[in-house]
């Protein structure tokens, strides 16, 4: 946290067009429901006016659309959404990372940390790693022989990334992420499964982040490629030698198979499921829940089950299992009413 | 584990009507199929019965039901799963937590450790946390700063909990479960997805029981809530600003996105997904593999495409792409019908 | 890695039949795309043909069919995935396990642990824990009390092994990896949800391989099973007194409820869900993201909703809900036009 600002402090920062009381100092962020009285809060949607009414917060930011709908002091932003993340980032900037090796941490005596980086107590580098400047590995990491950490990258505490695998820059791990796994690939023998040894690895760009307990497996023989400023939220599965395009943004619980290639600035839903070998088309969206086992160009694809009461879902789900028996029924039907209407000429 | 009771002893502690000899010996709750001689079973449906008559348990709980089905010493009882439950727990003590910090833990200088309470080898707990009675931190915890762990509550080894969240007493984490990593929330810009901050935290009740890989994320500026006696299974996901009511019941590999409101008493099946920003009402029920989209109040929901063979399944998929031209071509079958019918008139 | 082969060498001791130069040197296996000049890379499939073209590989292993379709050094063979399988471990075997136990890793001092196994830095291993020959325990893994691992498994960093599990030879445990965390077991009691405790283990069998962030769960009373051979991949959930029978193999993202039997060389899609209490027979096939509600034999079974562009999805989902209502309207078409045919005779 930091010192309070006037709204015109931060307009000469963000631009902005200040209504009201201009000298109105502001604190930190809040949600209109909850915010306090030196909080500015944002107004995201039309469903929330009810609690601009009601808010006690000290300022909103809010588009030209609702300016009238408050007396508080506001900001008018373009994006009000985009205005209001930067405004959070303001007063929240990263934390300062103190530099250093704590005295309980296990660093390789051949790994190289830069001397701005700070490594926490149980974390264990590997032989030949490289942490770059201002990087904060947490307590209990693993980062493995050969990987190369970027500039202010931070792992938080558990979380692994394997031997050779790349971190860029100001990439971010959270917690339980596994970075650099063995890809699932085996051919069946007679004596059951034999692995082909996985031996690609992870390349992560700058400005990427990767959920809790996300995995993102090494390549075959190639590398698993995250370019630059891809979001993965938590529990997200990418499987070996997958590539995924700058700036695409992938909601919690997704799996992605082997070899496919996801394009860049796609949207990708909540527990959707991407067959392997397949494209993606740059920003593409797939809705949640949906399995797409084709590639796709650009567009939104769905693919659920329309969720209803119990009851209904049995009676009518039932019908699915004949459902190409009704298009057979229904073509004999028309068929013989065309047969009839000939008749009739 | 503990001495062994008489039919006597547990029913004078947990009620029930022993039928047969009240001093046969009890050492450890088993299953009807493998239970050893000196272990007690219990009859959970009638289709176990096979099992029943087989049995090598010295007794049974079952239901006033099915007491004639077997000449086993026996406890009738109302509810005998319910019965089993707390028998198995006279059983199976929590293990009693023996006090102190391993000399391999690494406690901060300003955290609160309570004298009754334990912290395991290679565990971090972080400044200002605050770590109750008899609780347990298993090794490689993590526990951040300004954490509050509740009395009596257990950390499973490598769980963590990110600074300034709350955890109730007698609350459970089990391995890999991460508390507290940062909510998806971002705005887009012109360089790309902006963070914005995620500085709510997650307050988890008394009594709640977090799967192994479960994650919980802080909300964006208010907080993420579970409360009293929430049961989660293994690898579910909680999005920021979520708020689950007491004692719902949540399946493994559920999906629930940001800001949803789960009420009281809800049971969700595993792998279902709950969209964000709905509501759903207590003692809802959603079916495993589910996709809520839309607030529902209580009643029991299901979406699941019902599987088959592959050869069938292929016939009658194909179908779902041209249902709405289907109801078309009836529409316009029903339409030539009523002409008719009206011609004829 | 190790020595450059000929492809004479290598055909001595993996069979195929070598085409062209046997004295080619080979240093690693590659991919068609990106080998390098020292590598062997192999044709999977015919889609691949394009690539074969324009490789840079040293030498190919491909089937007799394509044989002539390269003027490259080649091994024909008949499973040419299973040949470069093998060929792969013969360039990539598994890293020596240099002996020895970390000084900063937490031994109880009444476990095992084999001359030849290695426990790495901040690993933690309880009470009477035994470790085999040639084991691997990676850095920040916790092992619990009476846990047994055979000779030449290898745990990952920051996997969790729970008291009293068994893991068999050979058998890999990724990171994040949790075995033996409690089942999800509760009865209703007037005060909430009673656990019913875990008291049964995980059994691992020889050759196992666990994904990243998976879970398996010991069992309630009797024992969680999985049999030698069995292959799953990252962020599964195995529930309670599941049984896997041998070499069944289990994609990403999948789920199984408790008390399910899987049979042997059954093969489960990515996100499929299987629901507890049922059996998948030997042999089966489960497609990705597909639910199994009820048992069944070897086949191959499908439940996925065929995604679409949104907009046709709409149009064609909402259908579904009106499905049951569809069969009615056909179904008095139907009965109207046999009324009418009736009555012309």
């Amino acid at each position: 946290m930091r010192e309070p600002l006037t709204l015109s402090e931060i307009a000469a920062r963000l631009g902005g067009r200040i209504v009201g009381d201009a000298n109105c100092r502001i604190a930190q962020i809040g949600s209109l429901a909850r915010a306090k009285g030196d909080q500015i809060a944002f107004l995201a949607h039309r469903r929330h006016l009810g609690e601009l009414e009601r808010t006690n917060a000290a300022a909103v930011v809010l588009s030209a659309d609702f300016a009238d709908r408050t007396a508080l002091p506001k900001i008018v932003a373009d994006d009000p959404q985009l205005y209001f993340a930067r405004l959070g980032q303001l007063f929240n900037p990263r934390p300062v990372c103190t530099p250093g090796i704590d005295p309980a941490a296990h660093v390789h005596a051949l790994a190289r940390v830069a001397p701005s980086a700070r490594v926490d107590a149980v974390a264990v580098v590997g032989a030949r790693a490289q942490i770059g400047e201002r990087a904060w590995v947490g307590a209990g990491c693993y980062v493995g022989e050969d990987v190369r950490l970027g500039e202010e990258c931070r792992l938080y505490p558990t979380a692994v990334v394997y031997d050779h695998c790349i971190v860029g820059a100001r990439t971010v791990l959270h917690a339980g992420a596994v970075v650099g796994a063995d890809g699932f690939g085996y051919a069946k023998g007679r004596e059951g499964w034999v692995a082909l040894p996985q031996i690609g690895r992870v390349v992560l760009g700058d400005d990427v982040e990767i959920g809790a307990n996300t995995t993102i497996d090494r390549g075959a023989m190639d590398d698993t490629v995250i370019e630059d400023g891809v979001k993965l939220d938590n529990l997200v599965h990418v499987a070996h030698n997958v590539h995924i395009g700058a700036h695409t943004a992938i909601a919690a619980c997704v799996g992605i198979a082997g070899s496919t290639l996801i394009g860049r600035n796609c949207e990708i839903g909540g527990a959707a499921m991407i067959h392997g070998h397949i494209r993606i088309g740059d920003g593409a969206r797939v809705s949640p829940g949906t399995l797409v086992s084709r590639s796709v160009r650009s567009g939104t694809y769905t693919g659920i089950y329309p969720f209803d009461d119990h009851a209904s879902w049995i009676r009518n789900a039932a019908g699915l299992r004949r459902l190409a028996s009704l298009f057979d029924r229904v073509r004999a039907l028309e068929k013989w009413l065309m047969q009839k209407e000939k008749n009739r000429d």
